[in-house]
């Protein structure tokens, strides 16, 4: 069981549970009005895209920032703060710029969840010892030096690396959720097996929380979010704790809501039917 | 691997491969004008559902007359010969009169669908026999004279014995599809994971292929249809080889090609693509 939280505010992330719904909107990679308005240090939109994501039904808040012409470092943490003071909800760290991430664990008032470290030496090193400092909850990504393995078991021993460096490092593994990293399927047919499997692995065998962006699983197909849908209605069913999606896409929400209580990780759907009353505009 | 045909068309139900679609549009019960126009022994409507449902995406037509005053031994066999002429598609023959399905067998150009035999030895007695005399393809319900266990495990118990009665009676495993049985969630949170225990045992164990009608499993709640498109993700991911549903819900149809593609059941996605370009509508 993982618990995120900003001030008194606390989210839990545990086997069995709701699925944790992190917003991905503030990120700048493919919009280039959000990139316009980084690249100047404005965080208006930032603020926004945070409040419009809580009102959704996200959990918790990714917050990316890494464009050209950003100074991560100065602008992460600002950032992080402007987004959480908006929403009112955690916020998940997301860089692939190590000192950003210590900058923005720095200022957190709270219980930070960080994207990411992976398999590779170099990022186990740099980042554990700042998220074990900063007791903060950490993604770890199945992937390594040698890339993202195809074999589901591969991925597995990637995540069984992370999780053991981690508790060397004295982060409990409580304090450890794996993605399991979805890949095209348009290119590969077992692309989506193999991600399924992982996150199958993961939660009955290390008992880990598990995280996913699922949408690159639909790349080069048409008609992607049905594609994205139904592979998250897959994940949960097979042990799921999180996913990072859009959460202005209503049926992405209703979807994962949806399959919780098909789980019985919602018994008799308090949070799905909750989500119907709050929603006018359902049909 | 069970084939059902009508005069020179065939359509394969396998394990591993596309999920077949069944419609269940032609079906009386909650639908007032059909009721009517079947109890004046009308068909024109029952032919124009079978057309629709078919340009919809159903693989095979479900034919159900069974409403009171309805002499189902009479009407089933035309209503059959009506729609598989309008559809020229396989038919799935459904009744609860063990009469009115062999009447409807015997006017059958091909092998039949038919819906269903259950554990109870009744059931088996009175219809294996006409089965094997027509080798026809038969849905066995995991219900016996104690009614539906809640037990997954006792599920399967009643799958195994139908088949091992079917065998017995010259019926090969490859014609019996499993129904698992989709009971409601809102009134037993651990249903919609019995009935996939159940599916998953069947398909590893058993070796047979499966149907569902999945939307017992969301009764009680609203927007029924998001809970229905997530369980059948869920079913074809543990094994589903065939599903009876509306085929005129797009969402419904799209949800199961988008399930077989990540399942990498539809390898590089031909049926979907296929799908969308014949769909101008497809959002």
């Amino acid at each position: 069981m993982a618990v995120v939280s900003v001030k008194d505010k606390q989210v839990t992330i545990e086997i069995g549970k709701p699925t944790v719904i992190i917003g991905e909107r503030i990120n700048p990679t493919g919009k280039p009005k959000l990139t316009a308005e980084l690249q100047k240090g404005h965080l208006d939109l930032v603020e926004e895209e945070a409040m419009i994501q809580r009102d959704a039904g996200a959990d918790i808040i990714d917050v990316n920032v890494g464009a050209p012409g950003v100074n991560e470092i100065d602008l992460l943490p600002k950032a992080v703060l402007r987004a959480l003071e908006a929403a009112q909800l955690p916020i998940c760290i997301d860089s692939s710029n190590r000192d950003a991430l210590v900058a923005a664990l720095q200022v957190y008032p709270g219980v930070a969840l960080v994207n990411s470290v992976n398999g590779e030496e170099e990022s186990l090193k740099k980042l554990l010892p700042a998220i074990k400092k900063h007791n903060a909850v950490v993604i770890g990504l199945t992937m390594d030096d040698v890339g993202i393995p195809t074999d589901p078991d591969k991925r597995f021993e990637i995540a069984k690396k992370i999780v053991e460096r981690a508790q060397e490092e004295g982060i409990p593994k409580e304090n450890i959720l794996i993605d399991c990293l979805a890949m095209a399927v348009s290119a590969d047919p077992n692309a989506g097996i193999a991600c399924l499997k992982a996150i199958g692995r993961v939660t009955e065998e290390l008992g880990v929380g598990t995280t996913l962006g699922a949408s690159n699983v639909s790349f080069g197909m048409p008609n992607r979010s049905i594609i994205n849908k139904a592979f998250l209605s897959m994940a949960i069913m097979v042990g799921l704790t999180s996913a990072i999606v859009d959460p202005t896409k209503e049926e992405v929400v209703r979807t994962i809501l949806a399959s919780d209580f098909l789980m019985s990780r919602d018994p008799y759907g308090a949070r799905y039917l909750k989500n119907y009353r709050q929603q006018p505009k359902y049909s």
